[in-house]
């Protein structure tokens, strides 16, 4: 079997299995991204607080730790979680929400990659270049940062952190230490909702809960977002906007099959840890 | 007039009395709290800080306590707001979410039952039993627990607490401890999105705040949850999925009558506090 | 170029600036609010902890300051946010969400007023009212407060804090010291939605981060709510209610261009002080 077979699989696997996804996430998208795990067909708990992070993270199959809408009380739940969940070996996905944007996300995040150490991180170009220490002087909350050497420094962090790390930008590139995938899926209107990274996030984490490999875990997530937007925006008449291109995504996702995955997937992969994102 | 008429009078009653409904819930839905509440006439209000709460709180028609994602300054605000609703004569509709998942919930339940004493108590099978002390060694956020013997510990929680419990299931029983009612309505796909539970408790509220009596109240809101679910799924196309049903809920609870209610509700009442849920 | 045009024009200049919005909000609306600021053309930005704050505003175009579920924590964000915006020249959009239902939330409204100075304060005649110390004795949650004298409560309110100040009602009213005008735009649906007074200020703040004019801003955030309000509920069939209504309104901001507004605007401007609202 391919690698594309084994990631469309996926689908059934998380379907069958409803995984347990603890999530600890901002109040912006919390019930976008329970939404999209559900769709997904795994099974989304939210609960945040530090008295009962801990004893929650044991019934659960996967973690999200998304930095959205960080603050203290929340970042000490996130690391007492994720010590937790590493313990158990449960798979860890981290966003890293912002992350460039100042020094307080900065230094929780830092954090978080020390004591934690996740298993998946998934940001967008700007937060992936702040996390490897890659954008000094360039500080903000834009995504628009230089995308030109972005493989080079994901297969760094990669390297660096034993991780899985997952980029997403015009395209999306999902590298461990030796392989890579570029996914060429996607619609610009996706970042004209807000929440669509953070269900990505969700997604992946719902197949870490569902398969032993978190590099085809992240490439499911982050395509079936992908080929979300993609069909979400190509059922859209010209009266409909972001409103509905909304809800089409968890009608996409709900309703997705693992043939209309492989229909749509667009994903290259490469052994040599190099990959042709032109 | 028989029950099920007033029942479905209550919908009347709710949209001309507007009732002001204070809630404290969780962030994960909210906003979906908010819009069921006003889709089914009531007003929603869903201040929790402790500073305010107990001010708030006279306004109000009826409280909603959701233990969703519970934290310390919430369970102080609940029971802060629970007291002075009781004092006032003001309804308390109490969600005692995720309850068997962690020794931090259990006791913010026990204090919320001892301390507060709600006049509805509304879970599923699992969270009904925990609070009853029947899951010993059977812990967890599943909602999956045996339903066979659920109508006699709902109907024992109800006579030793004297109020209404509402236990959501395959079927839904809503328990006095004189009265029994076994609701056959409902569409499986009410568990693919999140909120639906959470909704249901918010729309008993409603009925709390605009009817006397808490027993018609409770199958009123659990009832107009379960029609909504069925019309919403009968409403989709091969395309549409969780996204769309989620808008429909709201569509149906908004414009639903008195009429379409008794053409939908498949209710069985019982006064020897015994139904046949078979 | 008269006004009204000048105010179709800052919808193309909204899309073109792509400014970004700073929100201290409440967890009820939190993502309508962000999703409505990314459907006319600006990024939002809800970052609300006091450790960042300080260092997230300095790159908004703009700040939302909205007291929904407001608690002490919150409070201190938005002073140390505001003022430093202040500080930087950037405008303040403030949504007293509530203000006359307890005296915490009245207190905290002071304190903003005196130590943040708005530049644009946005509330229904019952908010705008006891902000300016003309609600004694019918305090409450209710925003049906007697509009007959509001235009002048607000002319004075507006004089008092060198401010715009805009309330909506019935008709919606936008006003500075010297000018103000009548917005006849808006369908009453709007009130059965949560989040769409919320949605209202995101959008005048995102204006304010596009165009100079805070008078001109304000009448067109509220004039694009109000027109959205409008085509949505043209849109919906019999079996559609709150659901797809809230959807249309996403849909129609995110499509909505300068002829579209501006065939649809029903605006009234006065230079006397005094325009005639009846």
């Amino acid at each position: 079997m391919d690698l594309q077979q084994e990631i469309a699989q996926s689908i059934v696997q998380v379907r069958a299995k409803k995984p347990l996804i603890h999530h600890l996430t901002n109040y912006v998208t919390v019930n976008d991204c329970a939404n999209i795990t559900l769709a997904i067909g795994a099974s989304p708990v939210m609960a945040n607080d530090i008295n009962e992070v801990e004893e929650m993270i044991s019934y659960a199959a996967a973690l999200v730790l998304n930095m959205g809408a960080i603050n203290p009380g929340m970042a000490a739940a996130m690391l007492a979680t994720g010590k937790k969940a590493k313990i158990l070996g449960i798979p860890i996905v981290f966003d890293p929400v912002g992350v460039g944007a100042t020094s307080f996300r900065m230094e929780i995040a830092r954090r978080i990659l020390g004591e934690v150490k996740p298993d998946v991180i998934k940001g967008n170009a700007a937060e992936i270049k702040s996390l490897a220490g890659r954008r000094h002087g360039t500080k903000g909350v834009d995504s628009t940062a230089d995308e030109s050497d972005i493989e080079t420094v994901a297969f760094e962090l990669a390297d660096r952190l034993n991780c899985i790390v997952a980029v997403t930008g015009k395209k999306d590139i999902i590298v461990s230490s030796s392989e890579s995938c570029l996914v060429e899926n996607g619609h610009e209107m996706l970042a004209n909702v807000t929440g669509t990274g953070c269900m990505a996030t969700s997604l992946i984490a719902s197949f870490c809960g569902a398969v032993p490999n978190y590099f085809t875990a992240a490439i499911a997530g982050i395509t079936v977002m992908g080929v979300a937007g993609e069909i979400a925006h190509e059922s859209l008449n010209s009266t409909e906007g972001t409103g509905t291109f909304k809800i089409r995504l968890f009608d996409v996702v709900s309703t997705l099959t693992e043939a209309k995955f492989n229909e749509r997937a667009r994903l290259s992969f490469s052994k040599e840890g190099k990959i042709n994102a032109d």
